[in-house]
């Protein structure tokens, strides 16, 4: 696992993914007291970071692991950056989904081809049934973080923030990544280790989710007490993985946590500040940014939305007055 | 009024106004039946193109005009695109705006930094009381649509769409273009026939306000019988310009039309595929794009989501169920 995966990736993904745009508005610097970039991730093909993690995976595979196709698990949008990629290389896909997942995040994973099999968040284990499933039919599993090729993959929105953060002038900035199992937060610390080391990534989780924080304070993996309770469903995980973990210790600032409220007060300042649709596990980050300034050094910060996959309800209730 | 006034406007717009990407998604291209490209113009600052023409305008004046100051009448976009440029060279603005528009426009462009007067739309003449103020005051009237640098900034679009356009190997398309007064429909026109002529833009407007389709049509001005009755505010304008008008009719294929409910469909689909926020003005080409594919020709579509300034309430009735 190294900058030179990640720049591979980039190369393989250079006209597949898409090239995410840098925002702000004076609007989000009033609320925050600083200069706030957003990363919009929410405007990436599939609405996630989550397709360059997917287009990494898919196309890295031999020709005889892609005709056999991939399976992968996954709330939502890591199915649907594995099935968009999927796609594009003609490869069958099967999507193991919570069946608690926003229809929004199904209905788009199923109108890209892939086949879904549902399982129970609380009841069931899903590494369990995609081991089973990827055996019985010679599918190659596509992990959602801790595989290199997607940690790569992930690691190419790193490499677009260098690039963007030299342009601005920023030399010292803290780069807020919303954190599941921490394959985008991984990456993208490689990327900034190699390209801008003055960009310190950090993890914002949800509160009481906090299982990458605590990890980091303590120096091994620790585990979330419960996988269900928040709205932050595309970043509830159960614990750090295997490698992303030792690359996180060894890179990334303290761990940050926004509530429930937070994330649907940051989706409204996005909203009417940025014109953007963030999902809530997506405002994460912003809603340190806006509502936790005190917990930042700089002059600027740099916050990754990560994503943009949410249902109307969700959505409304973000925005109502 | 020509294209090396575009190209000095965007040197001078250069740093200062956002480069907008061009977005797409297969669930788009699925509604239309064709790939459906959308120029995010939402993204710009202060949430529409008008940015650019304010930004263009600001900047040409002389030291004397800018320390004296500016005033502008729009029902927001408009304003907050003057405002923006006004504040960012250190000139005083005042805002003429229509009393029936959004709260989230005005609230905006009195961030920015502007004086607000409002009118109503229905009994009072815009025209008239920004005339009487900007003499009282000595401020220089930056006009909405019809003045040679306004047209020249929502040019750059222009020149924008022609890059990219030629990045994707699009070489021949229409370039469906939201419409009110008619200076970004003439911009964009006289950008492409420089640099794409291949790309014919296409005034859409909403059905009963289509002053400048039938303009079009006749080859001389016709006016809107009312100014009133449509929820996109942003694109209700009385007739096109004397400017605006002789640049379309030389250069535009024909106008299109669209009702209200297309545009908040368009408003949905926007949200659920490009997780973008777009007001029912800055919809309408995109609604033309998508329920109207019968209109246009070729493999490619091109529209312009100008703009997304949108109070949550018109928003949640676009996104609801």
């Amino acid at each position: 696992m190294n900058i030179e995966m990640i720049r591979a990736a980039a190369a393989r993904a250079q006209g597949n993914v898409r090239r995410t745009p840098m925002l702000w508005s004076p609007g989000l610097d009033a609320i925050a007291g600083r200069r706030v970039y957003v990363k919009a991730e929410c405007l990436q093909l599939t609405g996630s970071f989550k397709a360059r993690g997917g287009w990494a995976a898919v196309s890295a595979l031999d020709d005889a692991q892609r005709a056999a196709g991939v399976i992968a698990f996954s709330s939502g949008n890591h199915a649907q950056g594995v099935a968009l990629a999927a796609r594009a290389h003609g490869a069958p896909c099967v999507i193991i989904m919570p069946s608690d997942a926003p229809a929004v995040k199904a209905a788009n994973t199923r109108a890209l081809g892939a086949e879904i099999v549902f399982y129970d968040r609380l009841t069931e284990d899903r590494d369990e049934i995609g081991a089973r499933i990827s055996a019985e039919r010679g599918l190659t599993l596509v992990k959602p973080f801790d595989d290199p090729q997607v940690i790569a993959g992930q690691g190419t929105t790193g490499l677009e923030i260098a690039e963007d953060a030299a342009a601005l002038g920023i030399a010292q900035a803290d780069v807020l990544v919303c954190c599941g199992g921490g394959g985008l937060t991984a990456g993208i610390a490689l990327a900034l280790e190699a390209e801008a080391p003055g960009l310190r990534a950090r993890p914002v989780e949800p509160a009481g989710f906090d299982d990458v924080a605590r990890s980091l304070a303590s120096g091994s993996i620790h585990r979330n007490p419960r996988l269900a309770g928040s709205i932050c469903d595309a970043i509830i995980t159960p614990a750090p993985g295997q490698l992303t973990f030792p690359i996180m210790l060894r890179l990334c600032g303290p761990g940050l946590d926004v509530t429930d409220s937070e994330c649907l007060a940051a989706m409204r300042a996005a909203f009417a500040h940025l014109r953007i649709v963030l999902e809530p596990g997506g405002a994460a980050a912003l809603a340190a940014a806006l509502f936790h300034p005190e917990t930042v050094d700089g002059d600027a910060v740099i916050a990754v939305a990560t994503g943009g996959n949410v249902d109307p309800a969700m959505f409304m209730r973000a925005i109502r007055d």
